[in-house]
């Protein structure tokens, strides 16, 4: 798999992608991460890659020219999946959008900054908007490394132990039940008898119990998909 | 106000507050942001933190006493207003919190990883669970990361103009209206007519009303609250 991310701030991912599994998915080669500089296709010389708003208002908006530029610069060397856009107003991540992505061979992510971009850039060269969640960021480089993350973890051979994404949150629609590790007894804080007691079958029952009594206290919503 | 951050991975967090808004306020005095490696509170040869589940299972849990020993330290040097545990089953992550989060003085954000936490840190320690969304990462330090940006950029004085962050999506339960920079034309595609017409109120009224419309096409469910 392929991600090219564009963004105004390339520095700010830069860490993210440098540390625990992105980092080791990257040295494996089960996905490379291409970072662009959007900056590097203005077509001024004071490298403008924003401008105020058409109308009157707060906050600059991200101009077309350089964005195109990128774009068909990327389209023209490979075919690509999907164009993501990541912004507020997006389409709702979530698991299954993960699992759906995971899938693809080459996407681009285009991390909107300031109040956005122009948007002629969204009607003409996006095929799907992500968005996080219902909050603002100051970016949506933070939101691309969520997806990135979300995504890569999902690739064959990316986590140490396959089986262990398929019992995360989400995967069956219930929430994870509750887990412990040593010791058996912190403080006076004890771990459930159960879990202690070798008893395969039963404690797979209990998880199972837990998992849907938290998802039914928790997230009702689950339940109803 | 002061963000203290747990985290078996410091160094994937580094980049995002070196870089843009969330750096400029660290600069100005108007956030402090602590790295706490969980790794120097560990209680043996090894910096272990994590250990196998109890019961079996794939995937690792970090141990309570680590984190204890941090938190313990932490909270007899200052009072926490909060203690967040970045959790994929926490209470799912919106403006409002932010907005609530962005008045306080003293947080601490957990970060699990692996697995998560062993089930006796959220019972004891943890005063919020919060969750960037349905989907699940390979740690909670990216979800720390956007939790910190959507609130610092609320505080006074973070963003250069202070109207700007009322005018974003969600502050008023309306996803943003569409925006326009320059040119006014670009490849035949144009600027609405109206944005370059210099009557204000007609351009508030217009907007308003893309803005309920986007709104209603998108997300209904945000008209409903």
């Amino acid at each position: 798999m392929r991600i090219d991310i564009i963004t105004v701030l390339p520095e700010l991912l830069r860490s993210p992608f440098e540390a625990s599994i992105l980092k080791r998915a990257i040295e494996k080669g089960l996905v490379e991460i291409h970072m662009h500089n959007l900056r590097d296709f203005s077509t001024n010389n004071y490298n403008q890659i924003d401008d105020y708003q058409f109308g009157g208002g707060a906050g600059m908006v991200m101009m077309i020219e350089p964005i195109d530029k990128c774009i068909t610069k990327l389209k023209s060397e490979r075919n690509y999946d999907e164009v993501i856009y990541m912004t507020p107003d997006g389409e709702t991540f979530k698991q299954t959008i993960a699992n759906q992505l995971s899938l693809k061979e080459n996407i681009i992510i285009l991390c909107g900054h300031y109040k956005g971009v122009d948007q002629r850039v969204r009607d003409q060269f996006i095929t799907k908007e992500i968005s996080v969640g219902d909050f603002v960021l100051s970016g949506g480089e933070l939101a691309a490394a969520i997806v990135c993350d979300a995504v890569i973890r999902l690739l064959p051979g990316v986590l140490g132990d396959e089986t262990s994404a398929l019992t995360d949150s989400f995967q069956d629609n219930l929430l994870a039940p509750p887990i412990y590790t040593r010791p058996s007894e912190y403080k006076g804080w004890e771990v459930p008898e159960i879990l202690l007691s070798g008893h395969t079958a039963k404690i797979e029952a209990w998880r199972e119990d837990e998992a849907y009594k938290r998802t039914e206290r928790l997230r009702p919503d689950l339940l109803e998909d």
